[in-house]
């Protein structure tokens, strides 16, 4: 293949723990060209990204839209959500595709966006959720691919299709265990390893946005608490839900197995429930699922790694797809 | 004090971690001599109790019931249940009181019983299922005191007084997170170090014998799903129930209050969520709540350490009652 | 006991993790009365210290040098050391005895004062290295005692006695794995909890202050090398020695059994060798040891709880030598 | 590339821990095709190895010799050494290539050998000790390729040149932190999850066979401790030696530029030390290094991932070399 068939791609935040995911896809992947890699301040990767320098040999350099948009096809960005909202129009402006690993630009309801994201005003043309199991047929099309956050990513893909499908009656409740990465890698009292070690904790209950774009996902109230358990890569959500009077597991697993024929990163367990060792350092959402026949009471338990299907993977999962490579393309480790 | 005013006491299954806390309890109780430690083989404390050589200077013998009767007064089993099932007749016939932590005795439903503990025929008389915030008024004439599993201590004591104030509308879902030295001292693939570390896995969904025991305390069903944690010591519970119309946080306040106003060991902290590190290493259970006043959603979270509060602690707690002491007495740390 | 026969003591630094250790150690001494507790901001010790709140129901204040002075006895300091710096003095003044847990007052040498605490212009007379095994003769006459750091209290317990006696010849290699409460609580990259979580680093290799107070104590020379490994409380050091001609493991037996006769805190396990979890919450420092006879090299393993037998637990024990109490007191748990 | 240009290789032991890592690194590696994969049980590859599933769809089967000779061109033995030893006179008398990942054929000496791995009664001709970088030339014509133990590889790598070279004088001091999937997969109670957690401990002190590999490789003997650290892969050793008068940072920088001018998986650091995480999931060896000039003392650390660079990651780096294919292939990621 010629050089020219490949993919000029750009990141911006590459030193954070998704940047370094990201960094680490892009810089071996067969149809991307890694051009430009942009973070708070300029180092070498050597140091920056020890697990990199035998794969690239460029510099990060401090953010500069003009250099990123100069040197790039596609963008993406790992940046906190404000200053996505800076850099994502003017991107577009300049016919740059982006990929948005932010949630800047994942509410459509402006009331909920001005409440989780005020710095993002409108959502530009061609924007879209990309969660790439529900967004394919867009993605060819879209300008802006606003990457669903980790928390999101297996409750949407383990409720849309039953509430689809109409097998959930009730109330939907959504226990998160994420390993500590999820929180950054910015040192703070909450993520300090002699808090963590050791302990578990509830937080952001009735106040997290992740509830906001599951909601939006699902378009139904959903209870989401999330947790930080002692551990660095990979979520665990235990989802509680009621069937309809007469469904069972056969129903979820017909509805599972239609929904996801065609979807190689995600993995059916049924009754063998999935665990977080099992999908690390992969871009596997495995869904498992219990159901008490007698009450209609089912739980599922689906997993990721938080920075791969649920950051940086799921990413460029949409960009494969965004341009016409095969969805598994750099991913299929 | 002279030495007679002492309660002499035993352990049977002192090498195991419930058993470990027990003797490390016992022996440095005020009102208890440790008169007798029974293992699964004998050896000396110095080698499979280090902490507590400077304590305690006697032998751990294999368990002999006859031994262990006409040594003691009080009898602390922390054995696997079928063992507790063989020997705690024996032990009541010989006039000792027992203070058992297997599961064996706490469902007093013979259908239930006969389901998880099919060895255990019947309840003896002077039974009492040891959750010691409910059975204080029960524990000085106790013969048997059925100490709660680990997982129902901070479930009943979080949902219990809600139930009775009317407080509970709809389904009850208990998320629990526990540390891995829950599933005991012999090793198995499960528990195998390289296999929880950087992992979290949810287990014995709609078939954990403690989801039986919670409801039996509750009187109506629960959904109970249990995981396994990257941690040693501690329990964390996640609770989602719905309120009934009008009820909101206040109302949860007044009730908590009111049922733990002479419970030392329950500790409320509200909307600042506790966390299993600040219950590690004592014998609290602590609870805090978020309600979303316009749903009625309510969200508890309750934690304990489960070899103290979930075990050998709250065998002590129930031993002080039982026997006239200050509830606190030894536990006060 | 009269209410006038205890010590008023004072804690500044209250909420480090060392300074929390201090308070749950001082608030249940049955021979001390906390009567000042100062940290860098003002709180309540049930949002600062959640395992304190049953036994003491003071508050935290800002550190205030007149009013510390004017409540105490006996000052514990677990600050900064440049902050020790600043404090001791006008403590001393006043007459109030000062256990200081930084490292400010434990360099004799004013040539490697300088360099690693340049704050410290001169020794205070009635100053001691606090190392209890070691200067129990000069406690009850201190005023100052600087208590040892927790890398230092194993190496110097297990090298001390082996140096008087003349069996140590040749190189001294200390390689020291610590936990990462070590480091303090403020959180940093390094000690952030993802990037701990799975890693083990080296650092400080020729230039930790700790080597220095090392080899004061031992008057020769040492390799130290100090490592982060991931857990939270506690050091293991394996010492790597070279006996001389016709030494072997009965000369250090016979030289440990001889220097710590007296010493409840040390425990020799010879062969059996210590590790972490034995030591972790207690304030006991676990010695074993292998010689390989044919060549004369010796490795020894020294374990403690870096906060308490290298920290707080170490300073209660010199206070307890100081003020005439058993060494034990309040720590014999 | 016609199919009949790959390899076949088998796999015995698929399914222990560096057993699991080469089905991964085999089952994607464009040179190699894998026919046979064979564990102590038959099981699917989806139940033993879930994150093989989408790569290799063929059966796990019961060991068998012959099946394995007929179907292959290479095996891979990832067996205890008895095993091992049992099945490589076997393979190689019909032909076989084997890569072992056992100690049974790493020690030359027959003493050695015989007090270490007595099953093994002789060393095939055409055996080689198979440390990638010391043995290309000899790996085109090698039949049993003895692919080094997990705690030689860093020390080998690190210390070798510097023997060659003669910058060692006197002692060697080899302190070795390990995870837990060092130890394997079976389920013991040192590697229980509750025993590890929070601990560290030291082991096999002047017994561990590994100790006898490194001096066999160095040619002088070395002071070898390995202890347990709690994280599942990876390990650091830190190396103490002294240099010979007037040697420095220079002359080892120096050594290692040389030595390793041609090895893409040693990464030298120099005085930025190398971690576990930054190797863990890699098969890089990092060597980073420390001199007190004043007294001559060196502190050499290395780093590798025990199941990749430790285990079979070098054997399919050593297969790369054999079979002529680039050393980094399938391994470059």
């Amino acid at each position: 293949m010629a050089q020219s068939e490949h993919i000029a791609v750009g990141v911006a935040g590459a030193t954070g723990y998704a940047g370094q995911e990201l960094m680490r896809l892009l810089a071996r992947h067969p149809r991307a060209r890694l051009t430009a890699a942009m973070g708070s301040s300029a180092s070498s990767p050597h140091r920056s990204l020890p697990g990199l320098a035998h794969l690239w040999d460029g510099a990060i350099v401090p953010l500069d839209v003009d250099l990123l948009a100069r040197d790039t096809d596609a963008v993406f960005l790992a940046l906190p959500e404000d200053a996505s909202a800076d850099v994502v129009p003017a991107l577009l402006e300049r016919g740059r595709r982006v990929f948005d690993l932010s949630g800047a630009y994942r509410l459509r309801d402006s009331t909920q966006r001005a409440h989780w994201y005020p710095k993002v005003a409108a959502m530009p043309d061609g924007s879209t959720y990309g969660l790439t199991e529900q967004c394919r047929a867009e993605l060819p099309a879209a300008r802006l691919v606003a990457c669903p956050g980790c928390y999101p990513t297996p409750a949407v893909l383990a409720l849309a299709p039953l509430a689809r499908a109409g097998l959930i009656a009730g109330d939907i409740v959504i226990d998160a265990k994420s390993g500590v990465s999820g929180a950054g890698k910015k040192p703070t009292e909450r993520t300090h390893f002699s808090e963590c070690h050791g302990s578990v904790s509830a937080y952001g209950i009735f106040a997290h946005r992740h509830g906001a774009e599951i909601e939006q996902e699902l378009g139904r109230p959903v209870t989401f608490v999330p947790h930080l358990v002692p551990l660095d890569r990979g979520i665990l959500e235990t989802i509680y839900v009621r069937l309809p009077a007469g469904a069972g597991d056969g129903a979820i697993e017909a509805v599972y197995r239609e929904a996801y024929a065609s979807s190689p990163f995600v993995r059916l367990t049924g009754a063998d429930l999935p665990t977080v060792k099992q999908v690390a350092w992969t871009n596997f959402c495995d869904i498992g699922w219990k159901v008490d026949a007698a009450s209609g009471r089912a739980v599922i338990v689906a997993c990721i790694d938080n920075l791969l299907k649920g950051a940086a993977g799921q990413a460029v999962q949409s960009f494969n797809v965004a341009f016409g490579f095969d969805e598994r393309t750099g991913l299929w480790q």
